[in-house]
Order: structure tokens, then C-alpha cells, then sequence
């Protein structure tokens, strides 16, 4: 049965737990994700700010497995699945397809640098191929500052005329509103996320689906209640608190202030880990951080604490 | 038992060739491994120019058994292990050190950029630690035009200082001599080996080991011979014979150009296929570059031909 539903809202590419021996924590990724949906977030598990580029294509599975296993809707579901490897790629893909995930984020193919469009379609082409799969929704993770590697507006329009029942969205991580909106407006029916909050005012106004973003990790109902309140007199007002926060993060390493953050407002300290060659905060920016959120009165309403672990 | 050698010399990072279903080729690449050794040239099997990235964890492995078992000297093998998972890169050195691989050349974690010093220490030291083998030698790949990561001069104290038996030496694929010369006069007793053969008379005399270059997979006995006569009259001669071929192949994309080549000399055009994101060279390009070739007299003397196959 095709799925011809688009995905749309805010989704969190929701940060990783690992044990004390760098393992992924199943329990509590599956706990957090819990959380994020009574949010009204959706899961764009595997993101960058999931670490997932530092998982192994079984770990990202197994992930998988236990997370709708243990509960969690694969509808509300967009895995990143894109790996250097094109069997990595193929494999996760199918089998987030297979479980019935509502869509997929692929990153491209990014070791080899200055590829052309060509090469990158024929890429892209020979996954959804081997995948076969008429449920497949692939989302594209346009992130040029980490990839290097960019999807293009032209190439954008090769894939869409080839799979248009496959390719049906972006993820656009480039920080250039201008190229988010060159999208919006040459491919109308085609489903843009911003890749921030920062500019989720700006997609909505621009006819997009909302924003894939770090912060929503921390800051899920706030970013909703933008999303859902774009038409109203508020929303500009909303922007700006959104983006008071996000600056607060920002002046520190992204992924590490997430989990220190979750660490803090559960009381669960093993939060804080990170896989190498990313490191945790050391104790003067744990304390900055601490200090910033605090002065803002930021809470975390029903995140699960570490009595329930 | 430790390996207390030293890989030196002429390695090529071994092109792969693929299948009409991309697949790796494993009897190919026995034959072809097997030529180069002929030609006094060791086997960087699994880099950059192996579209090694484009390859699993287990397709690696299982082309790693192929070799061995085929009959290939592993001592004379330097098989690139490093991938942005920690997992894939754990596997891939364990499985190398205990074939009995000369030495593994270790890519960082490239995914994530502008990560720290300590994080990428960390990162190394997690797979040396985890590997434990005392067999195993790591030679660290700097490719930050591709890689977009450094390792940088101070991280190679780092890891030397903490595992002396084990990080022996690096490849310096920079492009820039004033880092190869860095690393010679600041770690003496450490291995290091050229990105390419543009530097080869250079290292040499600045007392490194060797170079690990793309055009050794078809010119490897000119570039032997210029290692093995670093010291004669001829040498600067040698070298600007060596860089006058490879002026020719870089007119082209180089991983295709290496294949198109090995094409034309065996007759055996199954080795031009290339896994996207790469495109194999169009008409024009291949007609361009067999005159290159041929004006130079260009030959692959043994190369095995498409009637062995």
C-alpha cells in the first residue's frame, strides 16, 4: 500500500544515549522519543544530532526495532538513513520502509568531494531502486556546511520528475534562507523543512512543512506552538523567543549543551555522554550553560527523570 | 607475537573493480593486487581511490579474506580501516591485525567537522584500545582536502607519545610539502610516507619512508624505481618523469581516469564501472586521455589481460 500521507511539523533529530561503554541506551532513546511525541514532535532519529554518523548501520537497526517495538509510532518516524556506503544506505532504508516509517532523511553519499549531479542522481536512484519499495518517502538532507557535499536545486528536479512519488521533501541545512526559499518557490508541491527554528517563520510564510532542528531536543512545545500559531498576531513574538534560545545553545557545541541540558532537567547525568571524536562540556561550560537557561526560567515539563529509569 | 616492520616503499591504494550489479569484483581484484606486487608495489587496499567509502564493512572484509586466501602476502598489505562509525572502524582494524595485514591506514571520523584535538585522541585511542592487538600497526591518513578533518602535528604527538608501538606513521595527503617536512624533522623516528609521487624525491631526501599514490595503481615500477634510486644521479630526471604522466592523468577525474586506464591496457572493459556518486569518463574523455597515453608510449608491461580472466 503506497503511503501517500507527507510529514510535516516539528520533528527533533532526537539526540542518542550511550552506556558507559559507548553503546547506544534502547531503554532510554525509547523513553526520550516517548517524551518528544507528547510534545508534538516528530523523531528524526539518526540526524546529525543524533550522532548516528558515529553508529554503525546494526546499531542504527536494532535502534530501530526497539523503538517501534517498544512502542513508538513509525509514522511519526524520519530516520536519517544516507551513509558514505551504498549498501549502508540500501539497507537502513528498506528496512525503516519495511517497519512502515512515515519517511526517511537521506543524507548524500559525502567522502567524495566536488561530485557532480549526475553522479549524486545516479546515486540516489540506484538506493531507491534497490529498495523497491512503494511505502519509500525519502526526504533529502541538503546540509552543505557538514556534508560538503550539496543537493542542488537542479538535481532536486531531476529526482523529483524520476520518483515523484518518492523524493516528496528537503531538510535544508544550509543556514541561506535564500536557497530554503528559491525551493519553495520552484517546487510547489514539494514538502521543505527548514533545517532550524530560526527560520521556521520564514517556511511557513513561504508554504513549508515546518523545520527539522536540534533544539527541538529541548525546546519541543515552544517550537510547536510557533508552528501551530504562524497565522497569528503573535508569531512574530514567538520567533523571537525561539530565537533567544537557540542563540543561548549556540554559544556552545551543539550536541554535547543538548545532552547536558536533558542531563540537567532530568537529573539523569549519563545523558551527558557523546560518542568520540565529539566531547562532552567541561564543568565551566556546563555551569555557563546552567546559568543561561536558568536566567530564562527554561523548563523541560514532563521529561522523564532519572527516578523513572 | 608484535610486528616490529615498518611498511616502506611504493603502495598503490588498489582501485576496485565492480560487478554489472556494483558489486565488488574479488577475483579481479586478486589478479590485479597480485600484478602490482610483481611490480615491487604494496597494496593500500581500501583508500580514497579504492571508493573504499563507497563500500561496506563486510564487503571490505569479505574482499580482505579474498586476498588472503587468494594467495596475497598480507604483510604487504596497508588496508584503510578508518570510517565515521566507531563500530565499522573497530571491525575493520581487528580483522586486519589479525589477518596479519602489515598495517592499517586509519582515516578520522569524518562526519563531523571542526571536532578537537582531544576528541579525535579519544576517538583513535577507543579503537586502538579496543582492537588490543599487539600485532597491529596504524598508519594515520591525512587527506584533509577530502577528509575536510586534519590530523594535525600536535595530535600526532599525542598518539605517538601515548602508543609508540602502535601509531608508527602517517600518509600526508595535504598536498602541502611544508607539512610532510613538519612531520619528518619533528617526529624522527616516525613513518612517513607521501600522498602522492610529487613529493617522492622530496620525502625521500627529507628521510621518509616511501609514498602511497593514486598512479601506482598503473605506473607502479616507474615509481619504484625513482624510491629505489632516490640517491642516484638520474633521480630529479625520474621525478619529472613521474610527474609528467601524472600532469596527464589529473586532466581527468582521477578514480575514473585509474580505471579507464587498467581498461585500455588489460582489454577488459569490465574495469571502467565505478559505484556512484562517481561517473565513469564520457567518450570525449576517454578518447582524450589513451592519446595522452599513447604519445607518451605509456605501457602496463603483465598487466593480466582480459583473456586470463
Amino acid at each position: 500500500m503506497p503511503n501517500s500521507a507527507r510529514m510535516s511539523g516539528v520533528l527533533s533529530p532526537v539526540i542518542t544515549p550511550f552506556g558507559a561503554d559507548l553503546r547506544p541506551d534502547a531503554a532510554r532513546l525509547v523513553r526520550q522519543c516517548k517524551w518528544l511525541l507528547s510534545q508534538n514532535c516528530g523523531l528524526a532519529v539518526f540526524g546529525t544530532n543524533s550522532e548516528a554518523n558515529s553508529l554503525s548501520t546494526d546499531e542504527k537497526i536494532d535502534l530501530m526495532d526497539a523503538l517501534i517495538d517498544g512502542g513508538v509510532d513509525p509514522a511519526r518516524m524520519m530516520p536519517g538513513t544516507g551513509a558514505c556506503a551504498l549498501p549502508d544506505t540500501v539497507r537502513m532504508t528498506a528496512h525503516a520502509a519495511k517497519r512502515g516509517c512515515g519517511g526517511v532523511l537521506m543524507l548524500p553519499p559525502l567522502y567524495y568531494k566536488g561530485v557532480s549531479d549526475s553522479g549524486l542522481y545516479r546515486r540516489f536512484g540506484e538506493v531507491i531502486e534497490r529498495v523497491g519499495d512503494a511505502r519509500l518517502r525519502v526526504y533529502l538532507y541538503h546540509i552543505p556546511p557538514v556534508a560538503q557535499v550539496p543537493i542542488t536545486l537542479d538535481l532536486i528536479e531531476r529526482l523529483t520528475k524520476a520518483f515523484p512519488d518518492t523524493v516528496v521533501g528537503i531538510k535544508d541545512s544550509s543556514g541561506d534562507w535564500s536557497n530554503t526559499e528559491a525551493m519553495l518557490k520552484r517546487f510547489p508541491g514539494f514538502t521543505v523543512f527548514a533545517g532550524s527554528e530560526s527560520f521556521l517563520l520564514r517556511t511557513m510564510r513561504g508554504g513549508g512543512a515546518g523545520c527539522i532542528s536540534a533544539t527541538a531536543n529541548i525546546n519541543p512545545a515552544a517550537i510547536h506552538k510557533l508552528y501551530a500559531e504562524w497565522q497569528s498576531p503573535q508569531a512574530d513574538a514567538l520567533q523571537a523567543g525561539l530565537d533567544d534560545l537557540r542563540g543561548a545553545m549556540q554559544k556552545f557545541p551543539m550536541i554535547p549543551a543538548l545532552k547536558e541540558t536533558v542531563a540537567i532537567y532530568s537529573g539523569d547525568a549519563e545523558w551527558r555522554r557523546v560518542r568520540p571524536p565529539l566531547v562532552e562540556l567541561n564543568e565551566d561550560q556546563r555551569k555557563a550553560l546552567a546559568a543561561e537557561l536558568s536566567k530564562r526560567g527554561f523548563k523541560m515539563p514532563g521529561l522523564p527523570a532519572l527516578a523513572e529509569a
